[in-house]
């Protein structure tokens, strides 16, 4: 299965140029799947409480349309982040579609910083599909700095976990490694870069997406700072062999009786 | 609290000569805490079955005797990895002791490739004690895959894991600044270097021990191939804080009820 993962510099609130310049990059992609950034097409850096109700939509809107149309066209599953609107308040969520339509839905459990101003942590927990023989399941970004984003979404299945990102922290590329590695999976995350600021607020985005595969190589990276597609060729086979060496499987050896899995103090 | 990790390269069997180059490494050392490699005086490449019984010794063995005397000298806890006879078989263990004697005992849980042909898994799990107002539990080595090892050792407390390794896969030393961010605790590794070669296997340890802290700093590092000891001053209040952005906190934020805590297909 071909996996392309899209990087550019999305400007907040400018969702018609964002839609547009999304469109061009993946214009003609020859891939299965395609992975789009996190809320890449409003921006990020919501400051007020009034911006995120004007910008969000429900997941049935008219970026879930306007995607499904560009999956058709390429005859692939496109996953994006995109501000929810629902009746419980705004989410920070993904989705993921195919030509039929909506494969997937996930709304951002380990929100970021600020984002838990404007953002209801996501209650439904992960999930993971299947298309065209591979397994799939989406985190988005933060959910990195959890281990047990990624271990949900290998323990649920996912031979390739799609993240929908917008980084700032320097840290997330090469934590990805060892996510593949404990779980032996491949990601895919697609950051954007570029430099937001308002209302006294400034984060730069750190670029640098990237595919890396169960046996801990990046197979492909993007820069720091530059609008680009990387796409990649991945055996799911290779993530569904649990056997890392001649005598250790990873979930062979867990140990679960052994683990301690709440805090003893917080 | 200083942290100091010693750094050699072990010669199999010669369980004299590694006790004394040990010795020399250490002496006069300025630390509360000093850290040494997993099976630091037997070496690491046991290859036939008859020589593990040989090797091994009880906890309460000479080398505890010699390890404590050492840590009087230094007025210091030195934490080690030994081979451990027992009426159930053999363990791939560490001990941290003090002036006063034993502080703490872990038997690896998760064993390396050939380990499995002559050590039993640990089946005591992983416990935290407290020495000079620093909270410290012990994993070692091929732990460091499993991130359930880390996070138990962080959910009981710790403020420093010591991590006695014989390392031989390359990404070890990365993936401990992601364990490290995801539990918001320092980690002092003391690897080993060098080749064990015999009965027609080879093995190269890669060395970089290295302490890194709460915020994904690598503090102190040694080389691939190079006897040493590196010494870091760390403060556990580094470790006790989660609040690791204005509104996150590393464990507030955790979501238990949404995670998979088992694998679906084994």
């Amino acid at each position: 299965m071909r996996v392309a993962v899209v990087q550019f510099s999305p400007r907040f609130g400018e969702v018609d140029a964002n839609l547009r310049r999304t469109e061009e990059l993946i214009q003609g992609l020859d891939a299965e799947v395609v992975v789009l950034p996190e809320l890449f097409q409003t921006g990020y850096l919501f400051t007020r409480r009034e911006e995120l109700p004007r910008l969000a939509e429900p997941l049935d809107g008219p970026t879930r349309d306007l995607v499904t149309s560009w999956a058709r066209d390429l005859d692939a599953a496109i996953v994006y982040g995109f501000a929810e609107a629902t009746p419980q308040g705004c989410f920070n969520s993904a989705a993921l579609v195919g030509p039929e339509g909506l494969l997937s839905h996930y709304r951002k459990i380990h929100l970021f910083d600020r984002e838990k101003l404007w953002f209801e942590p996501g209650t439904m927990g992960f999930s993971v599909i299947e298309f065209r023989g591979v397994r799939m399941g989406i985190m988005v970004c933060f959910d990195w700095r959890f281990p047990e984003a990624a271990r949900s979404l290998a323990f649920l299945g996912a031979d390739l976990i799609v993240h929908p990102s917008n980084l700032v922290l320097p840290w997330c590329p090469d934590a990805m490694i060892t996510r593949a590695l404990e779980n032996n999976v491949f990601i895919a995350t697609s950051d954007r870069w570029g430099v937001e600021a308002k209302d006294g607020v400034e984060l730069r985005f750190i670029g640098r997406s990237q595919v890396v595969s169960p046996r801990g190589e990046r197979l492909a990276t993007l820069g720091e700072a530059e609008d680009g597609v990387i796409v990649v060729d991945i055996d799911p086979a290779l993530a569904r062999d649990k056997q890392v060496t001649e005598h250790n499987h990873l979930y062979g050896d867990r140990s679960p009786a052994l683990y301690v899995g709440t805090p003893l103090e917080h």
